[in-house]
């Protein structure tokens, strides 16, 4: 056997179980009864060790050297590569620090649900500490063996392939840029007269068939997949069986179904991962930026598009108010689409619009560098929170840490260096459409009357199918003829806040 | 740390292992999308192969020779002597054989479900016939570490401590008993009058509510555990986190309410079993006839007796109609105890009543003995099969392989020795019963009452709490005064359908 099929044979062993750590973090989520959560959390602890000394096999280097003397094509080539790069940064922590990490992790996210309820900042700091020393450990680490600055290293644990040169100017174009867009839009909002509001009281039965018929539409694949229910909605499950949840509220359909494109977006690029690749890790997709970008693209260029609401709002009054009046204005495709394209500058993150967001982004960004680099201490951020929220929202957070410094869960679950793919996935979104929009000159049509054939077949081909074949830079080059650029962006708030 | 320890940690990581294989088992029958398949049953071959390894792993039986220099507590004591059982057990099976069996198996169910519906024998055949050559092989070398005959080494996979010299005498006695019950049964329905039909037409949420609030009454737990819809009902899932499954049929309410009681006994004896030994060999059920007993105890001794029906009846016709005069005589106790001791010969062993279903047993006993000894062919069953439904039931199944010998999943699976544990649960219920009527004369009453709480204590204290203490016949005489005995069962056959 060559060494490249063991190594082949070794990540498929290994994807095996990360199905099984998959279907058994949805269920946690989605089904598990709340009384069984020991007996799990001990089953994932020993799924979670054997996959770590799976990965940290000593037979892998000396496999992947012996591939350099075999013959291998394109992607076997990109899967040796990805292989190693995954090998390296598993190797670089030693495994009292992942142990650490692990238990700080756990313990930090058990402490934030209780604590942030309670506005609990002395005794959510001491949590931080730990995790930011952690953190910072694992970033040396990982930056030794990579050549990079510790928050670089971090950054490439989410996203490789994109280091803080490429993102500061960005977001330093943009610190610029929004705050202008977000003055604009509110204005024209106000001059617009009062703001219209979503219809209340639809059941969750109508809301999940509404959230189904969507899913079809937009091309999920039920026959390896399904829509479920949990407080946080995520797209999970495994490789081949992709599942997506949601939640409902009687009173704010749109949320739900809004959430339910986004997860869609990412449903689609992992069910349209390489099939030959989808349990290797060249298969895989290229960081969660550009998964992001795939979310952004379906939720925010597409799903919130005037074309795309046009084809949805009259489906979605004979869905959820069959009896309803065609022409009554709170099923129209305009106010549908005020409602999903308003502006306003609030505290928290997950609910922010599209124009605030990246200022969330941001303040995070600047921050957690500062925290790595060790010259900021996790005792001044509520202060500095508050004063970058004025800086860029005109908000005040002073003494509400449960919607400030604690509202999110990525830092008390070690999830440092996460934030900026957020942003440099709108970005990428806005990039991606209008690639497409250059190569299929009527598209905007075709969404409009809910053809979307020809963008999936785009995405598909530019992204979708490339797996890790290439970084995130070549990636987005390829598809769109350039790097990462703010421009498109930018012309995209412009266009729809605007114009 | 101790032998004992070490032994009592490698099994608690089979069990984390196991935890896995049961929700997935679960997820399988419950939520998986069809298409999912493929991906699943190889997380399923990585998961066994592991719990394999680990089950042989050779430090096994150095740690038990270790533990008898050790100081060791009763249950301590068992648990040691239930891994060196299991520990014999899997290394006497050859590797190859373990992968040619679970090969057969896999192929032959998959057979299974395409040619039954075909009524296909002739493809059939051949997968029966490698199933029982390997079964034969299977049974010779267990038996051969065992130190048993080839058949009873079979039937110790499912519930050791019990061979064919205990079951021989029992079948016999019941070969010869039960036709006079069934003729007189029939008989004394037919004077009765015409007999009562099950009201149709019950939604699906009307069935699953009254599900859960029965499940309630026999005490299942919820908080570690679930309902949900499988094609074929079973109790699943892993220690801690029990999920039974049934399924609905407008138009047989009753089917799935006599499911959901049955499984729910399974439940019982899963969530009760004792804590401090949840996942080690000491703490599992002591096999499957004992488990049988318990979902037949909850079915059979408890759900189908007149005392329950009458405190069933007016809450099964207010939760599934609720306008329906209390007076109404079909949802009245008598009419819905009428149904649910209803007997009459039938073809299919899964229908039968309490008075047919030995006879299927019977039949499939004696001929996996004759198969498994090499003395009758697997071409041979058919005409076997035939000849003994005419003999004990007086049908035919000539020429209808689908509904005569084709009808079972068992052999197929290479589940060969599994048959006579329904029935030996069968009589273990109705002499658990008579033994708690002794020891609580009043329980027949509380059961009318709809208080099963002292019945439940019972069962715990004698039954589910014991674990694998005990093997089968000394917990059985610990909890009744007597080894397993045919008689309690006779009597309460003769009490319900005769007297």
């Amino acid at each position: 056997m060559s060494a490249y099929q063991k190594l082949e044979d070794h990540f498929r062993e290994i994807a095996n179980f990360n199905h099984a750590i998959g279907i058994l973090n949805w269920d946690n989520a989605a089904m598990m009864p709340s009384g069984s959560a020991d007996v799990r959390a001990r089953a994932m602890a020993s799924l979670s060790v054997h996959i770590h000394n799976l990965s940290t096999d000593p037979h892998i280097p000396d496999w992947i050297v012996d591939t350099k003397n075999e013959s291998l094509d394109q992607w076997q080539t990109a899967n040796v590569r990805e292989i190693e790069r995954g090998f390296i940064m598993d190797a670089a922590i030693p495994a009292d620090l992942v142990a650490a990490l692990s238990k700080a992790a756990s313990e930090g996210e058990q402490a934030w649900r209780t604590m942030r309820e309670e506005n609990n900042w002395q005794d959510f700091k001491p949590y931080l500490d730990e995790i930011f020393k952690l953190s910072r450990e694992q970033g040396q680490a990982l930056g030794a063996a990579l050549d990079k600055s510790p928050y670089d290293a971090l950054i490439s644990i989410y996203q490789p392939g994109i280091e803080t040169k490429d993102i500061d100017p960005i977001f330093a174009d943009l610190k610029a840029f929004l705050p202008g867009v977000v003055q604009a839009a509110v204005q024209r909002q106000k001059s617009a007269g009062k703001s219209a509001a979503v219809p209340a009281g639809i059941s969750i039965d109508k809301q999940r068939a509404l959230g189904l018929t969507t899913m079809e539409i937009l091309g999920f694949d039920f026959n390896r997949g399904r829509l479920d229910v949990s407080h946080h909605p995520f797209c999970g499950g495994a490789a081949g069986d992709i599942r997506i949840t949601t939640r409902y509220d009687e009173d704010s359909f749109l949320d739900s179904l809004q959430g339910v494109i986004h997860e869609t977006g990412h449903a689609l690029y992992e069910q349209n991962r390489p099939q030959a690749y989808l349990d290797q890790p060249a298969g895989e997709a290229m960081g969660m930026a550009m998964h992001e970008s795939q979310s952004l693209f379906m939720e925010m260029q597409l799903g919130r598009s005037a074309e795309f609401i046009e084809h949805l709002a009259p489906m979605i009054r004979q869905q959820l108010a069959p009896s309803a009046n065609p022409s009554d204005e709170q099923w129209s495709s305009e106010t549908l689409y005020a409602i999903s394209t308003h502006v306003e500058p609030g505290l928290i993150r997950v609910h922010a619009d599209e124009c605030t967001y990246p200022a969330h982004v941001i303040l995070r960004y600047e921050m957690e560098q500062k925290l790595v680099a060790g010259s900021m201490d996790v005792a001044d951020i509520p202060e500095a929170w508050d004063a970058s929220m004025q800086e860029m929202l005109g908000l005040s957070t002073a003494g509400d840490y449960k919607d400030g410094c604690m509202q999110d869960v990525h830092w008390p679950s070690a999830g440092v260096g996460y934030f900026p793919t957020y942003t440099l996935g709108a970005i990428a979104a806005a990039q991606l459409k209008a690639a497409l929009r250059k190569d299929i000159p009527g598209v905007d049509g075709e969404i409009a009357r809910g053809d979307l054939s020809s963008t999936k077949t785009w995405l598909r081909d530019k992204i979708w199918s490339q797996g890790s074949l290439y970084g995130m830079q070549e990636l987005m080059a390829r598809a769109t003829g350039k790097t990462l650029d703010v421009n498109d962006f930018k012309n995209h708030l412009q266009q729809r806040y605007l114009d």
